[in-house]
């Protein structure tokens, strides 16, 4: 089981690729995607496509951990996050993955115990699991890395209840 | 210049291929894609994807024209025509097709004269514009040859002001 744990956005996209392997989870990959805003929507949907489409082919991917958004102060950007969303959908369906979404509080909920937790406060949790991991510079990243984890958790506990 | 007007949707989707030719517009192509809501939201994103993907290539259209979303009551909704609208953007990049984006208002008042339109009366114009066309089942279809027909008349009047 390989899980790809994506926080999507049209300036930076993180993600994390974990692999579940007998009793260990290893951490396969990680990073962000950083789009310019000079870029068109047009081209950054295809950046983005392109990217996550090599990571799944060179990992092997599985499984797609992805949070439920919630409509903010900004429709528009609502839209947006739901091209990148349709994405996801599509890199799912071309390489039958199999989709987990959760809502931000579960994922805060999973990973620090604490459903209101602030990004900082995952971001520890994840440097402790992950103790060779330097702190990445944008919190998309250790917020990716929540995603997947809860991913492969979930699964755990679906199979193993 | 072939454009493809798109009235994206997860249950029905109007398409609609209109070709410049010369001094005439021909309708190539125009009909619905049909999916059960039975399916999963990523299977009818990839049917969604393929299907469009199929028409692009197979009558080699140049551009691309949508409308512009507004939010309305229900916010899941329009999060979820975001998914459609990202592999339309997808779809833009993939094949370097050239994206024309208007208003409801702005297509009703092109077609119609009046941006205030109902969907019966762009319906009504459309089938005197195509006097062969049988009246389609779906407003949808209608919407999009109306679409089109705006990226068509839009890319006129830039050219030739």
């Amino acid at each position: 089981m390989v899980v790809l744990g994506v926080d999507p956005g049209f300036h930076f996209a993180g993600f994390s690729i974990l692999k579940k392997d007998q009793r260990s989870v290893v951490l396969l990959d990680v990073g962000y995607l950083s789009m310019s805003p000079n870029k068109s929507l047009v081209e950054r949907v295809g950046i983005f496509h392109a990217f996550l489409d090599g990571k799944i082919k060179q990992w092997h991917v599985t499984d797609l951990a992805i949070e439920t958004p919630f409509l903010g102060k900004n429709a528009q950007n609502f839209l947006k996050l739901g091209y990148l969303r349709g994405i996801l959908y599509l890199l799912t369906h071309t390489h039958g993955l199999t989709l987990h979404e959760f809502s931000p509080r579960e994922i805060k909920q999973s990973v620090t115990g604490y459903g209101g937790a602030s990004k900082d406060q995952v971001a520890r949790v994840m440097l402790q699991l992950f103790p060779k991991l330097e702190k990445p510079k944008k919190e998309d990243v250790t917020d990716a890395m929540a995603i997947s984890l809860c991913g492969l958790w979930h699964k755990k506990s679906l199979l193993n209840p």
